[in-house]
């Protein structure tokens, strides 16, 4: 669908507590299988990259970042990743699809590509907004993402990675933003907490921060073995 | 009750990731005999179809569409489904109950049989309208429900099966739509939300974006094994 | 308390999907002994009768349909269902606590017995009406009422059981009623969802219909083994 | 803290079903030994009570009524009951804290010490106004306090144990009815139901009825062997 | 993140009941291992404390307050914990994320440095305002606050260490109140109900009331062995 845009999607596991008492080897083989298809799969997506959330979120251990013009990819991942033994014991507690499409807030013609740009962080979330809101005036709709979008500005190292889950999920959107560091976004939250835009979120949750790391450590933080900072603890 | 029109009604399955240690043969047991019972009772009913949400929705794996005009053969095809391996393992976090019956918006006098048509999609959800909805006289209500309806004609490729939920289960409508590709729908829901008639939407998730395949081959992406799309993984 | 009414209580069961991989011997010696329990107990019940959800409810498997003047006898039957070995494997999900009284709506002057009519279907649910319905003068609370019963006296094979849980459970009436088919009830709720008292509504759901069969009929649906109709699957 | 008044705290057990497949002695050990931490306790309480909520509750089986000038025996007698066998199968599913102190809507003027009457129900639930209710001027809430505290005094044989959790847990009040049969209290709820004081209720659920038993009496419910009602089942 | 303030966060934790069925040398290890990868970042965190919640709260047993200027650090400990044999048996039911920035209605520069005062007792809760209180003009705001600190100023023995979430955790702000007694905190709670800006409170629940200990001691308490208070049961 690359004249349609691109299908992103974010899949959030936990870990059954009870696979940390397995030997080691086992859970070794169960974390390299799952690193595998993971690996595996990635050349077909546009990007497939891992978040950790570990010691932070109390549902989820780490999630997945999901990009790709190819909607019947997504389940081909999802199955090779139940084939792994790593899927015995793994939970999905939140799962988000969204879309890519042109904006009708900025001069944008076609539908963004969405590119990750690197950051250590992802704070990623759904987001609905009332009802009341789609029956403003397309002027002051405009008006007040205008403001939006030029306190967004504002903070360079911060970037919008928004997509669209009308009718194709729970939420409305899906909003991503790329950053140096959590606090920095929090100052950028609390900033447009008193926009008019802001006035019409109906939800804007769970919010999670994902700590950018590659996927084999993102393994590693479920038992701490193997982890890039285990010799740090 | 064919003169009383169809129950339309949707099944969703998650398999505990915990079969998915169990040795291969016993898997692929269960999954013949569970494909074995769909396959039976499949000529019992007017339609008997099968879809996958695998590596997409959190909180299931599979779903079933069911038609028929006998109530009491839902129960039968439960039961019957009880009896196979698989059902030691399965849980069903949603299930959704509606019959058809003749629209009050347009011109059509019997209940309408409900055809699929095949499409590679089906996007499914449960419908509650606000209570004010109903005390608006009937002309603002066709008013409103024929804009919905000349928007959703624009989108020639995706097909309404709406069925009716009143007192019979939880949400008032099941809102039913198969289409070509997933971000097609979300564009025509994305111009739906400024209608009139959206403003009256009390409740429309969970959204389950569904993948229509044999029911070998939703049973296959629970351990991804046996998948027809498994070697290209 | 025959002078101040009956208990009404409706307990609905999900049987644990592990159950399912036990020996055939020890299901049915468990299936045996919870229906042994409920037949001893049925005579000291005013009723006590089964309804088999299999197949349709996503959460529950059967429920009971429980009459008493004596409300320590609720929880005796507890006590011995606890006793037999299926309730090693048997949830409650829900369970529902009304009493009998006279109606303020019309004009009988002592509660009211409930009287079973031996339906194929009961749909029950808890129901609970918003602050200000309390606050209308009772003229016109009456004259809603009128409406409701007036509609619902023209669908004559529907009979109305509601009862009364103010201060005793979560919800303030057990609304139920039985039918002789399913899609009949639907165009009842259908009808008076536009009526002056349905505006009033907070709560009406968990919504259930459940199928009258004998317990052990309702038991052998929880493993598809010994159902009357096992050989039409 | 004497002079502060005593805390009120309510602990909810549920016994997971599989417990019930244990051997009856492993059992019968298990349920002595918290019994008698609970009888080794009650001395150093000023009341400890335990309730039933067999087969009628869905979601817990017994429940702790505690009353105590010292908090942290809370934590002591949690710990101790930690330590007995049952403590392996038991889950919280609700536990509320409360404080006394002198109410201000009647003349009294030190925290009323909560003395339970002995009755053979309990009815409690936890308790939440709205916000508007705390605007209203104070002689108009003691209005509203007067006609409620004048129809409870008609109900003579149900006695109020009110007590307050603003800050300390998830409700503002715990509510709490001793009464001499469950649909009294039915009555006196349907007939506040109408007061001013109740249309200011954000939320009073969930509602539980404990029956007063002996502690050993609700443990020997949980399995149904040692009732003191078993041999009437 | 000096510059930027510190990180606080929350971390409730419940052991699963099974764990208690154990031989004693097998929890006592999982006890000892959890409670010395405490103890080894204790030195590189700001603060690291832990509460208990045993015998109070129904849904977790200790929580552990963690101060950092470092992000990753939040990290790096739940890696280390996930390596201890007790983490098989833990579940986090909550966790909760905050940093310290300058309170726009005091008259501080700089973020405030969280410094616990070592009372006996944290009262802790997430905290939403509702949208409203946004667009308020910012005198009416700091009157409005100014109340709220006038108040507070009068319970010298209760001190607060809220921090903002804004953005990086699913709440506004995370509210923290050490002090000597918790029904102190009731009283505190109960006149601040009837401010203002009270009445703009959109969510301030789930309250939990911790008991500071050291770590090895809510580790006790989990079965009940080892504790301080056990012999005094």
């Amino acid at each position: 669908m690359s004249d349609r845009g691109q299908y992103v999607a974010y899949s959030f596991y936990r870990v059954d507590p009870a696979w940390r008492r397995l030997p080691i080897e086992e859970r070794a083989a169960g974390k390299d299988a799952f690193a595998e298809a993971i690996e595996a799969f990635a050349p077909r997506f546009a990007h497939l990259r891992a978040y950790s959330c570990t010691g932070v979120r109390p549902d989820c251990d780490f999630f997945l970042w999901k990009i790709t013009d190819n909607y019947d990819l997504l389940g081909e991942l999802g199955s090779a990743l139940n084939a792994t033994p790593l899927a015995g014991w793994l939970e999905t507690p939140y799962s988000y699809l969204a879309t890519t499409k042109a904006s009708q807030y900025t001069s944008a013609r076609k539908p963004r590509k969405i590119t990750p740009r690197n950051s250590p962080y992802l704070v990623v979330y759904p987001f609905v907004k009332t009802r009341p809101w789609y029956a403003l005036p397309h002027e002051q709709r405009q008006s007040a993402m205008d403001e939006h979008i030029r306190i967004g500005a504002e903070f360079a190292s911060i970037h919008n990675h928004t997509t669209y889950s009308f009718g194709i999920d729970d939420q409305e959107f899906m909003t991503a933003f790329e950053c140096d560091e959590p606090a920095d976004f929090m100052h950028l939250m609390l900033t447009l907490r008193e926009t008019e835009a802001s006035s019409y979120t109906e939800r804007d949750t769970p919010i999670f921060v994902g700590r950018h790391v590659p996927v084999r450590e993102a393994l590693a933080r479920l038992d701490g073995v193997g982890s890039l900072v285990e010799d740090h603890g």
